[in-house]
Formats: C-alpha cells, structure tokens, sequence
C-alpha cells in the first residue's frame, strides 16, 4: 500500500486534517451505474458521530459530505448513479478549537505520534494531533459507502465491540440486533451495564481504555483475493492496521489458532445443497489468501488513547523532562468509534478484490 | 501491495512453485555498492533447510542461491557489490515427489487453498500444494538477506517462537542465545523439552500443532514509516500476514494492549544523554505509523497445519463426501519455519522504509 | 501509472470535474520544510488563464487555490512550510454554462471521447466534457508548482510553442524571452504575427489548428531515472501523453534522430572542468532512461480541437446519422494552453525522480 | 509504472543481464485456463533472433524458453494451461562474448547509458552494456506472447518498420505480407533494394541509421483503457519509449496531426451495420485515452546506435580525452529488432487494459 492510497482496482485516496478546513477522499475505478448519493453516504458518517453518547468524545461535527465529481443524473438514469469516472467527496469541518493544545506544543504526548512526527519530518502540525487524528476517519467511511454499493444488496457487514478494557463479551449470548440498541456497538446484552460502568470510573479518573472490535462480512463469493501478495487477509491486515491506534489485526481464530490443533481447527467440508457445506469458520472465511464463501470474520485491537488527564513523564522538544496532562475532549475508549472505520475498510478491501477477481477471472 | 511484489522503493516479487523445477525472487532499487555474493544468502536460506531436526519436514533440499543479475565485480569494486540494477535471485528444485499427492487429486484438505483455488480459476494445481506452498518462502529468506544489507550493520534483526500450541514460553526467563542452540528457535531453556514432548506425540498421532513466532529488530532510528497507509506497522501487517498459515499479527503489545488502561500502555519518556529516552515498549517501536528508534517487536499467529493422518470430513471436486487423509512429508508445526520467513518480512519491510524516508526527507 | 495517479514517491492524485463544484489534487511524498503558500502556486495557475488573449477561450475563470492541508505555519517556521504530509489543493469552479451543450446530449463530437466513453461506461456526463476537459488541468499545474519546490532554486523550467498548424518557428531565432511577450509563448519574433493572422481566419472559419510544444529543464544533475521501466524518458512519455489532446512525445531529437546516422546523433564528450562537457544534446538530456546532466528537452504534439462551428459528419446515441456543429467557447488552438501544464508535468516527473534517486543512492 | 514492473492486473517484471546466465520475467495476472506451452512462446522469440540476416547482430542466440510456472497439465485440461498463478519464464544464454569490451572498460560510449550510470549508482558492469542492452527484449517478447492469449484470437497484432535512416516507405504501396518476406518487416516491397543498398554502405562505413517502427492491433472493442492518467495512449507511450534507443512515440497522425485542421483530423463517423462506423482513423485507435474500436495504430522512433567503427570523442572516468571505437558485434540498425518487442509492448498494454475494463465494468 502506498501513501495515503490504498486498493489496486477500487482505489481510495484520502486528504485533509483534522482541524484544517476540509477533508475528503478520492475512490477511483468505481463501477458505473450503481446508484449514488450523498444521503446515502451520509447514513454512515452519521452512525460515527461523536456526541451520540456520554462515552465518546464531545466535539459536535455534522460531517456532512458532499459529492463532487463521479456521480450523474439526468431523466434517463432513475436518479444519481457512478460514471465510472473518480468520485471525489468532501466533508467540511464545523468544528474547530485549536487553543486546546498550545499547552503541548512542545511536549511529546506519550503514545502519540508528536515524537515520532518530529523525528521524521523536523516539523510537526501540533493541533489536535494533525494528520493522525481519529476524524481522519470520516474519510474512510465516506470511501466505504461507495464500496457498498460495489458489493451489491447480497453482501451484509456488520460490526462489533467484543471487548472494553480486561471486560470480554461471552460470546455465546451474541445478537447482533443488541449493538444497535447501546452505544458501545456491544452484542451481548449482558455486558452492555458492565461496560457503562468501567467507562464512567474510567473517564472520571481521567483515564482511558483500549478495546477489540470485530467486523464481518457474509454473502461472499468464494474466490475473490490472490494467491500470495495479493492475499486477501494480507489486504485486510493493512487496511485494519492502518486505523488509528490499532496494535493487532487476527482473521478467523486469530491467536487463538495457534492453540488447537490440526483436527480442532479444520474447517471440515460435507456435501450440501449448494455444493460444499463447511462445518466451522476457524479460517474466519479465508484460506490460501482467498475467499472460501464463509463469512469474512476480521478482529482488531485498539490500544487506549494517551490523552489523558493524569500527568505522565515526558520531554519537552529541547531535552527536558516535562509531565505532561493534557486537557482536551477525548474519548475515554477510541476503539468504539473503530467500528464504522473497520466496517468501512472491510468494505473497500472486498470491494477491491470483487473488482480484480472479475478482471482476472470474469466473474 | 500488489500480486506477488511488495514494498515500494525495494520492491521485491516473487516467482516458482514448489513443485517446480526454481524458483526465486527480483529485488529492485537495491542501493549501489552494497557487498552481496551468494554466501552471505545462502548462511539464511541453511537456517530454514528442513532435515536439520526431526520435527520438520523430512525432504532434504539443498536450497543453494544463484544470483544472476544486479551483482558486479572487478579489480576496484573489492568483492561482489550491487549495481544498483535488479537483483534476480535462483533457487533449483533437487527434490520433488510428485506421487505422494495422487491421493488428493480431488479432494480438497480442509484449511488448505484447494477449494478456494478451485473456486477462483477453474483449474488447479494440485502437487505439493502448488504455490501455496511453504517452501515458497525459501525466495522471499533470499530477499530479506539483501534487505539486510540495506539495513546495514547497526540493525540486529532476530526471531524466536513463544509458543506451541497451548505452551507459552516463560518471558522472564528469555535469553536470546537459547535461540541458537534447540530446534525450535525457543529462546526459554525450559520450555525446550516441553516443547519435544509434545511435538513428538503430536507428530506419533498424526496431528499438527500451531505456534505464535516473534520478531524484532533494535537499531532502527526515529521516523521511518509514514503517516496513514504507509504505516510501518500496516507495511508489516500485510507483510506478516502474508506468510503461509498466518492468521494474526500483532506489534509491541498487541492484543494484550486493550485491557490495559492509558497510563499502564504509555510509553513514558524521560531525557537520555543520547536524545529522548523511553521507559517502556508497549507500542513496539511503531506510534502513529512512524518508527519511534524503540524496537520494533512484532509477532505473528501461525495455525496448525492440515495435512494429518487422521482422516477428516471433506467433499470431492464432484461434491461428494469424502474422507481425506494425507500421507506426505510434512511438519508437526510449522510455525517453527516461519521463524527465518519473518525476520526476512520484517527485513523487507524496514529496507524499503529506510529508503523511502532517505527518498522523502534526504536522511 | 494508475489511475489518476502518478508518480511513486513524489505522487499526485487528481479529482474533479470541469463543470463540478470543484476540482483539485492530492500531493503525496512531498518532502518536509519547503516554503508554500497559496501565492505561489497561483502565479502558475494565472499564466494559464484564458481571457488573457483572443486566441484562447472565453471563459472567466478565476481559479483561486486553496490549500487544505499538508502546510503548517507558526512563529519557528518562518512562513508556510510543507510539513511532510499530504497537500490537498482545491480550485473551486465559478464559472459553469451547462446549457451551452445540449444540443450534444445524444451527439457524439468527433474526435472527443464521447463515443468511447458511452461504448465503456453506459453512461456520460456530457456537460462541457466532464473530466475530460482541458480545465482538468488546473490541478496538474498546481501540483507542478509544489513539484517545483522539491526540485529547487537551481532547475530552470521553460515552455514553448514551436509550431501552430503548418507554420514551424525558426530555431535559429530563438529566444526565451520572446515567450513572455505574446500570448502564443512564442520564442521566434518573426513567427508571432503569422501565427496571428493563421489563427484569426481559423477562428472565423470556425476551424481550429494543432500545435507543438516544447518544454525543457535545465540544472537536472546526471543520474536521475532508473535502466528500464522507471527510465526518466519513459516517465515524461506517459506524462505529456495524458496531456488532453496530444498524440505524439519526443525527447531531444526525437522523430528526427531516426533519421541521422550514428556519428550525426552522437553526443560527444570533452573534459571539462566540471567533468565531462556534452559537444551536444541529440538526447535531450537523458540516455538509457538515466537523465545525462544536460537540459532535458521533451516536444509535445496537440491535435486540432474538435469543437468547431463546421458542421461534421456524427451519429447519435440511437445509430441515427447526423451533422454535429457545437456552438460553444473553444479555442481554435488548445496547444497554447498545453504549455503551462506541460512544464508542470515535467516538474512532477523530475521531482519523483529526484526523490527516487535519493532514496535508492542517497544523493 | 514502477522500475522494472509495468501493468496493473496483468503485470510483468523482467529480471536479468545481456551477458549474465540467464534472464526472464513473471507475468502476473493471468487469467486461468488459457492455453499456453513454450512452443507457442518460442515462435515470437525465434523472430527476433539475430544472425537470421546479414544486417542484424552476428550472434547465435538459441533463446530457448522454459516455463517455470504458472502452467499446468493433466488429462483433464486438454493441453498445458494457465493457473491464474504468477507464470514465471526463463531463457538461459549460452552466448557470451565479454572480452569484447574490455577496450571501453573506462571509456564513455557516447549515446550509451554509460556516463549516466556511473554518475547514478558510482558502480558499472562495462560487460555488453549490462542491463541496457537490446538482449532484454527476448523477456519482453515471451511475456508479450502470453498477452496474446489474454487477447485472444480475434485480436490481430501486427508490426513493420516503415522508415530506415532518411528512407521513407511510401504508405500506398503498403502490403502486410511483404513484411515477413524480407529481413526488415518493410511493408512496401519497392523500398526493400533500397533499404539493402543503404544498410549495406551503412555497416561497411562502420556507420549506424536509426529507424520508425509502426505497430497495429486490430480486433479492440472500444471502452479499453481510462479517461486520464490510466489512458491508453498514456501506457503506450511509456511502454514504447522503453524500448532501448527509443526517442519518441505516436499515435494515429502523431506529430502530423499538429498540422491539420480540425476538420482534417476528425474521425468522422457515420452509421454502420454494426453501430458507429468511422471514416477515418486519425486517432489511431483512442480517443480520451479510451478505444474506440478502430485499429490502435502507435509509432516509435529509435536512435541510430552509437557502437560503432568509426572513433568518436570521448572520456574516460577519470576525465581525460579519448577517441572511443567498439570492435564488437553489433547492428547497423537496431530500429529492425524493435519490431517483435514493439509488437510485444502492444500486446502488454492493451491485454492490461482489456482486463482492467473487465474488472471495472465487467464487460
């Protein structure tokens, strides 16, 4: 993945910063003809809003996108639809308070990019965390909407939170229709008060928490990814990777594959009505770097913000030894706020594999 | 990263199936003036050669490099050095049994690519695995070697594997030199014999056994990587999650790093005679895409391996149900190749980021 | 080159539409430090504005830039400087008259892409040409005024017009400054009024006239390119081509060289006192891909527009024959305008070079 | 396109040295099931080989290809076909001459790539010109073979040389089967004598001529290619102006076309049985850089070669004057051998295309 692009035949290109006027993205090689508009990207950037509960940041950003190129109507076309040509959005930034940070201009917040920025570059935009801040997201978002609608009705994605802080959901009670209902995107009922409360005692000790999100897509062919490179966990390990603050990407079983053994964690195939049925997921709908037709199931760890009330030891720019607490509007737990972003990056990784798998194959 | 070539600036593809009669690997934008011969890649390629201990592949394969282009030598260059030009690398196939694998001609081994395979192209190669193979990875061990010649001398890349199956090493007890000295690359004396022991009754029962492998890399300065999709650890993501039978990457601390709170995962700093010194590694040497000159730790997830003698559920080209049960030549875990495979990802991947950040920044 | 994108270190990613909101880039790769300021950049848009003779389209377009990101100022900067991320640029489009083109809703102007974007896409957005219109190229020439500033004070870019039509210029009489003083950049005195009265009676006629272009880059040290794909000449090939309208590269002598023996083409060498002195530059500057340390020169052919009142022989949509005349704003020669976009995309294909070099050699 | 790899789904990498034991390339993006065997890639390279007339190089090169991957065949496909995995060729050289330029050790070659790249990468290999020699085409040409199949057999590509030195063939004497019964690919059969006659003086006088290459593909449905930077003239260009000695490229009129009218140069259309039919074919083919589904017609200039008898001023490394003569075996006309690899470039590109359209459009 190059710079700031990522995709080969479906490629997203994203721009802007944080608190700088705009941001937006690119998608190029966009099928023509789907149906497109901005209420339809606008559905998912509004599932991201912050300000939706007590537990995520408090910054008010209508993150209203516009389409700016790549989409036409007329009377013959039944309303807006593709080109085929790049669609270019961009979402406009309401919100701004950069004199929240004058206080670290100087001082490198530990976790964050601020020292590394520095050393790479020599020069360092110190307002609200510049380019590596979590808003970047809405970008992606906006791209996975597009990806959508590459996929088609078939393909349903769905996301999770599966973990808060040491506080793992029990699987066994899973519903996905209960991460509609909280906040926490949580789909076991039972954890839903549990992690209400660590959250609270979390934000108010002026501290933060990481998390573990889990995203899946089903009603995908098998096929679709390459052989080696071109692997489609492989694709899926950068996307997930590249979103802030995320420490580990697993597919299927993840680490907890290397526990069992080979008859444990075959996947075993019978005979079904629509050809092979498989008997388990272990793979999490992968194998050999392509789709096998199971659900693509894709875990991520989010580790917890530094943004954090309580002064750590830092150092300032010149050498010296500084504590640095800095006093913002964050999130107690940036990983809730994963989940539309893990969703969205799913969607382009599959939606660009759809495209090369039709390229290569024709189907 | 595109079909079978990966990183940007040192670009490396690979070519050649298992079974094949060579195999191998170009590597491109090698920097000129770099000593390079065939020994110096040989020394990696005889640390992954299978006969060297009972719990691995039984096929002896010589594995001897050939470099055929990118390397010069006269009078003045003193030895072999690079020209800066594509550097081929090959690698012959002395030891091929194709008969072994009469057996599986249509049937799929479940966990393997060979319903996927089917499903993507219509035709498959069906000896030894074809490309999915892992000896594969014998070009991509030749390629890390001329990585580490770009590092240069200061880097120190090294591998370990810290688990098998459910048998997680001690990490207090971790010493690198153990590494050298047991077949497993365990760098914990103890859990040696563990590891024999339950090796041994997996391989007498016919099964397999997954394993977790860590690599890390120390003299890697401050601010290689870039800032969104060409994050450091996204590049290594999609590096690691490409090897053969990987299903997690995690860096620094990883999945672990979501149930600790903000000020448990920070990295402090604190001022050092030598710049800004750090009081812990929880990020991995990586924050916000961009190497912080911590080192860079990553680990990676390798499920156990399907090929068993114990038969299995499966289903025939035709869809029928089948019983498969492979008799081949084949390892108990793994996971433990993958040691030599990793460290020449992470190699891969922190080469083509020195480059890049020497191309963007002129250091 | 990808779509929409090109170069690999130096990378620039264009969106927009020429009767959209807006159009603008992303610049990627830039290296950190150098001044930018939307000043800068708008002196190179203003040189290709039409309105500023009779000879070009009437349209008023102001085409103000904006800077959205990737530029930082504060009071240790001493001005804007570019901080090592991504430049967004937008040009925001206040001048748009869709109506002028409904007559050719179903019309497929000769010579345009308007057949084959319907025999591609099924679908066109044939207000004013959507994106392939020449007003696309606002942002190439704004992404080669950054491209300027990563080549520096010490290269010189200059563009010429060498012929309009039939009417070749007199290379003896060439003179830089002569470009600056008619609308044609002209660098033959005599050549302008000729070119004058041609290009009157081909407007009245509602005709319109080809053109060659000329772009040259003085102060490139030797060295910069790669042996084969990544050769320099192959680079700017692919760059000028996607030049709206054009039909034909050449670098130094070009077409010509093929017509000289190899004494004649020979660029011989004497010592110098800077090192090897060129008696000659049939090249062009650069030799096995690899520029040579002379002035690189490229030639650019444009063919006649094809927006002329001379009704012309059409079908439509539905196979039906039909005389086309589209009464719009056209130039009769959009070579002219070619100039400015040609210099800049040889700024951004030297500029990727340069970085390329530095990054593979360190120099 | 990035060094030494060009396409996007259907990739090719070459790898290798004139004088080195081998050189080959993968081909990347197949589509599966396609027919293909060494005998049919051979045919393409055994019309290049020298020595089959007295006017191209005096070497005997076997040029035999072997298919290390990529390529299967059982009972069941009827035949070896492609896997949709990476085919990896390879043609070993069993002529090799290097004490032929010991003489130019440390002298320059004018025209040659020689100074340029001791000023890049400080390190030459002197041996035949290293990597810039015209041996890398036969890679080229096998990986052009397998681009035909990706065409299939309602694509017709075809080459021919159609001017040498200041010799121009007259077009309406023009014969495609005369190309193949005389050693220049000269399409009209009166200029046949001449082109003897002058390459006859040229190599007595130890001179060299350069030469246009004009290739066609007819056979392209329209819709192949992308509206800017993924233009199919774009790729065109870059892959033709690869090709060692290349100095310029064009499509359709070309530089030609600067001198037309509007009128003169639009590619009129009328209606026809099977849709659209044009009247002309100034274009060559693209339009917007998309097919219109007329004969893509390209033209290449090359450059006469600068090895040759006559001594011509030069350096050495270390600066000092001298008179530079190559004995060695070489062409009085390259511009000949550019042919086959010309033809193979076509192949390469529009294939790319064709399933880029494919993967986009899926038509």
């Amino acid at each position: 993945m190059s710079h700031n692009t990522f995709g080969h035949l479906f490629r997203v290109t994203t721009w802007g910063e944080s608190h700088g006027p705009a941001l937006g993205c690119v998608v190029d090689g966009c099928p023509p003809n789907l149906p497109l508009d901005e209420a339809f990207i606008q559905q998912f950037l509004d599932q991201r809003r912050p300000g939706t509960s007590r537990f995520v940041t408090q910054r008010k950003e209508p993150d209203a996108v516009k389409i700016l190129s790549g989409v036409f109507e007329d009377d013959r076309t039944g309303g807006p639809v593709t080109t085929g040509t790049p669609i270019s959005l961009m979402i406009e930034n309401t919100d701004q308070r950069s004199k929240d940070y004058s206080e670290i201009r100087d001082r490198y917040r530990p976790g964050h990019a601020d020292y590394s920025y520095d050393q790479k570059y020599g020069v360092r935009d110190y307002r609200g965390g510049g380019r590596s801040s979590a808003r970047e997201t809405a970008a992606r978002v906006a791209a996975g909407a597009v990806a959508r609608r590459v996929l088609g009705k078939d393909v349903l994605l769905r996301g999770a939170v599966v973990q808060i802080g040491p506080h793992a959901i029990d699987r066994s009670r899973w519903k996905w229709e209960t991460t509609q209902s909280n906040p926490f995107w949580c789909p076991d009922p039972d954890m839903v008060p549990v992690w209400e409360n660590f959250l609270d005692e979390t934000r108010k000790a002026g501290s933060s928490a990481g998390a573990i999100v889990e995203v899946e897509a089903t009603g995908i062919p098998a096929g679709w990814g390459a052989p080696i490179y071109g692997k489609l966990d492989s694709e899926l390990a950068s996307a997930m990777m590249s979103i802030n603050a995320a420490k580990g990407v697993e597919i299927g079983d993840g680490f907890a594959a290397a526990t069992l053994s080979g008859e444990e964690n075959a996947d075993q195939m019978r005979a079904g009505d629509n050809g092979a049925q498989f008997l388990s997921n272990h793979n999490g709908g992968i194998a050999g770097g392509i789709s096998t037709g199971q659900p693509v199931v894709v875990r991520i760890a989010i580790k917890p913000t530094s943004s954090i009330l309580t002064p750590v030891q830092s150092v300032t720019r010149d050498g010296e030894e500084v504590d640095v607490r800095t006093i913002g509007r964050h999130d107690p737990c940036v990983g809730i706020r994963a989940v539309p972003v893990a969703e969205a990056m799913l969607a382009c990784v599959l939606a660009d594999a759809k495209l090369r798998h039709r390229g290569q194959t024709g189907r």
